[in-house]
């Protein structure tokens, strides 16, 4: 393959950006032109990260319009409220833009200004952006699309739980949560008490309880697409003492009792054909987040309890692959008509 | 106070019996007379545990009733099914037993049965057996038990989240969920893949999906008394990697819509008065599990999500402490008639 | 015991602080009058750490002379260099002070100059100062000591691995290797990117590597005094993935070729009063940090190799026990002519 | 690249098994074509391993010479004693063989049956074996080997850490101390007490203390070659609380004082055309063993303490690939003639 794509990566010095950074650097059809950054600037990348020894010899860059002129495709890895005065002109020059935060991910202008409580994006934006995650059936709009909105870390782990049984009309629309958990590295490299080693160590910490994540909105709008009536769930994140990894433990009601088989293959004919997920065929093991790690999968098992008529989901992503780089990368092959899995075929990640 | 209280541990080279060991050997008002153990008979603790080097002289015994009869107290720290036929003769001889297994848990034998695939124990000894969790009503039970059931570690975080939710009848029957997270001490000291640092490591790993767990039954029974009508719960439990730490996130739907302080009010008037319970007064803190490690306390902290109508519950313990040995020896203070506090006042546990 | 001994913090809200409260919270002789802090003045002390909820009420106050007027001893838990203007009116007033830090340690002007690059102390207050490592032969210094400048935990671990050997006579004074590992906690709760979990889990990490560590002149300047001859040492730490503990791997040569059981004895002898030194008995086990985690002991191995001439000596502490905080109390209760282990006897610390 | 090499790997269910199966899954010239196991006969390695889902479709074979007729090259990750039985049949069909355990490596009968207490292979076995460590000189020696003996991982990280420095015989022969830390993988998968996660957690371990670990006279007889004198070392293992990674801090004595540079520019010239060895420029900035993870690099630098006239050196691998399975793979590249980094090039390994 042809090193046809020139990509730049704004936050190139974040857990994301790099991540990101490393991965095109491995793909066949990119090359990284710039690594834009505004706490690095002036410094080689190496001196920052020292894995990248040898990986790469760019040098941390102020961003600007005229740098990304050579580029076709530029990822915003930046805090939210960032991305949205930067990406207009990079349209205009033509510019595919993948925005890895959240600015361009709700179509409602009030929500997002009611849960980030800062001021959105133009309406038009919002409606331009596409939301990126295939398996939900944006595929074919994200191949038209120029500026996609990534999916966040804790939608994409509890979107994929849900989507199959919701397509199907096998759940009730106002019985559904999300009970999530997530390595530290989804907090970024920026320092904070609650990223501390000292706090996070031997430490297990719900945060943001009682419905008031923003990643809730983002789910919410993407579950009332797939089943096609207004759905309302729960959901509460946690902090676990490891780097990478999420998992989502999702519960629903079942509209009536199916067998396990029944719901099991519900979920095997609407996965059998991703390259991204695969999908438990007992129910004695579980994904695990380590299984995952290093990978753009997202591992998933399905568990009906008689008992209580309520479907149990299991998911597992690496929050920095298929929860944000890898993702992000997944739909750019896609939006550069490449196979889907360009550059994210790494064989099973890293284990132990 | 006089050490007039003497003590004997089966089980005691486990994590929980060491457990037990290292804080009787602090407790004022006991004297450990021996460390009964079926792997390290004849060895000196200290060889075995070396972190209780100039702690104590003890050396691993076989049990033997008569070995036995020296003691006020016999702590039962065991692999289910192994108490049922050593404790009769030891309530014969007059000794109070508290068991730190499940095998006088459950009243019905027929859930015994089902749920631990083993023979239970006779009837009558269920029925005489008290459960131990002392903040749901079963204080002056205790006080007069000469056979104790301490409770599981999941039952004690899953129960004490809903307690005053239920006693006060606030919330759903059929609406219940408890999404359980535990550390890895709680599958003890035992050589098993599932506690290899290899696979724990940098791993956040459901079990048990779907209903199926043991611990189901003992919480449905407690709540079904606490509640006065038949409750029946979603329990799943998920291993954290971190050595010890419980954290429960208990959802329920309230019946009605209530403030967020109408409900603080109805926990705190049930707890105000348990000296090992601390409710959190605001909604932005959260228990976490390091805050009570170490600690004989539950910390609880309950949210009202005012959108979908539910309360959820943060609770958070020591799973070797108010999961296990340290509730049972505030089980022991209570039967004993001593203050109920007493050898567990560690000023705040280990932090960072 | 009665509380007759009243004691002030600054500092308080450090991890070395922290751990000074809680100890001295349970200390039998002493109450907490006062934590003063910089950076949590007004916050109740378990809004900051809610671990200590319901164990303590005090509240960060703004250090002043005046307030601490009511105090018989001030613990000082600063940065380096902090300590220096605010100790001298302290003793003035009569108070005994404890300092953590590292302004009163070393006796020579020039190598604080030259180490710490800032101005150090008068020579009178250096002089003043008595070293507080009791094991290292101050006992008697310290009981009249009314300024104890307390040992930093590397040079605390490496002092009583090599001291019997050098008081002995029997290794060379010029070859003499400490490799120090630390856990996090020693770097304290202040936010860097070398204490950020993403950077610290699952990483080993070198630093200061090549004989630059300030620790170095500390641990020379105890050695020469043991020695009675200069003692030049290589010392290079190393960070841990890990929150308490500190391990030091000594290398010494041997002047002649002992026996194991023959330098074993000599570190009885040494040792043999000591109530927190426990020395192991066999080769075939070695202190790990876990074993001596939240207690005040220093756990020591010794080995003699034939084959190279070598005495190699293991050495661990909780750094912020017999590293910082404990050893701190335990030097306050020599001050107080209080017996040694008065409120740091808590059975065998936090195990696993 | 074509897949033109067969490869099969004995004791393919262990840590450093399954990691050769991972990356030669993903090598351009190589099948697996045998997944040989003891433990897991019969069962598809992606059961046993379920990161490998969709990654491979073999089944765990029982070993015979049959089978493994279709290979050009054998791996051997077995426990040593295992490989010495099993080689010469192979040998005899023509097959390389590429031995990750012990069996080969010294060149001494006598050394092997002193240090591991067993049979050692034929004297001429041992001498047909060559050792694996391209960068010290057996390039030419492994384009023709047909046994080849994989270097251990103290071995590769402590002997590259010295190389340089002896070949330049800059250093004492007498004065080599390698004080390494692994993580716990290099301790396989295998059920004990030393990698229970309850033990290793929070946990910093030395062990074989005094000069009495096997990989002692590996690295003498490779530094002794280098040298071209009788080399005697200190070794001392220890087990942090980490999966991957193993870093060596060396500590050597110069013959003379040489500066920073000189000493620099020595091991720069030894190593600048090594592709798998990043030597870092700076004394400020040392190897850190998650900046090698999941990549083949050995990471080194190099210090001058003018006060010791020692020089310090600090080496860093990942344990399961440079340390076994990567070098593996480029040993088995040199062998079959292919480029050295084939299969090897992963981009940076996984960060954080």
């Amino acid at each position: 393959m042809m090193k046809v794509i020139k990509a730049g990566i704004l936050g190139a010095t974040g857990y994301t950006g790099i991540e990101l950074l490393r991965l095109l650097q491995q793909h066949p059809a990119v090359t990284v032109a710039h690594a834009f950054t505004e706490s690095h600037v002036g410094q080689p990348i190496p001196h920052i990260y020292p894995h990248l020894q040898q990986q790469t010899s760019l040098i941390g860059e102020q961003f600007s319009p005229t740098l990304a002129a050579d580029c076709d495709v530029l990822f915003m890895a930046l805090p939210h409220g960032h991305a949205i005065d930067i990406v207009p002109p990079l349209l205009a020059q033509g510019k595919k833009v993948i925005d890895l935060g959240a600015d361009f991910r709700l179509k409602s202008a009030d929500d997002y200004q009611h849960w980030y409580q800062t001021t959105p994006a133009s309406a038009s934006l919002l409606q331009q952006a596409v939301y990126g995650l295939p398996e939900a059936g944006y595929r074919a709009a994200i191949q038209q699309a120029t500026l996609l909105a990534n999916p966040g870390c804790y939608p994409t782990a509890s979107i994929l739980a849900a989507l199959p049984a919701f397509a199907a009309g096998i759940i009730s629309p106002s019985d559904c949560i999300f009970d999530a958990k997530s390595g530290l590295s989804g907090a970024g490299r920026k320092l904070a008490l609650q990223s501390h080693y000292g706090e996070v160590a031997e430490n297990f910490s719900p945060y943001q309880v009682g419905g008031i994540h923003r990643h809730t909105p983002e789910i919410e709008q993407a579950l009332t697409a797939i089943a096609q009536q207004p759905i309302t769930i729960q959901f509460t994140p946690h902090l676990v003492p490891m780097v990478r990894g999420l998992s989502v433990t999702a519960y629903f009601k079942l509209n009536t009792l199916l067998t396990q088989q029944a719901v099991h293959a519900i979920y095997q004919q609407a996965y059998q054909d991703e390259p991204f997920i695969r999908l438990y065929t007992t129910t004695h093991t579980n994904p695990q987040t380590k299984q995952v790690r290093g990978t753009n999968f997202c591992d998933i098992s399905v568990h009906v309890d008689t008992r209580t008529q309520r479907l149990i989901v299991i998911s597992a992503i690496d929050n920095l692959l298929k929860g944000a780089a890898g993702q992000a990368i997944q739909n750019m092959n896609i939006m550069f008509q490449l196979p889907e899995t360009t550059g994210l075929q790494n064989g099973g990640g890293i284990y132990p």
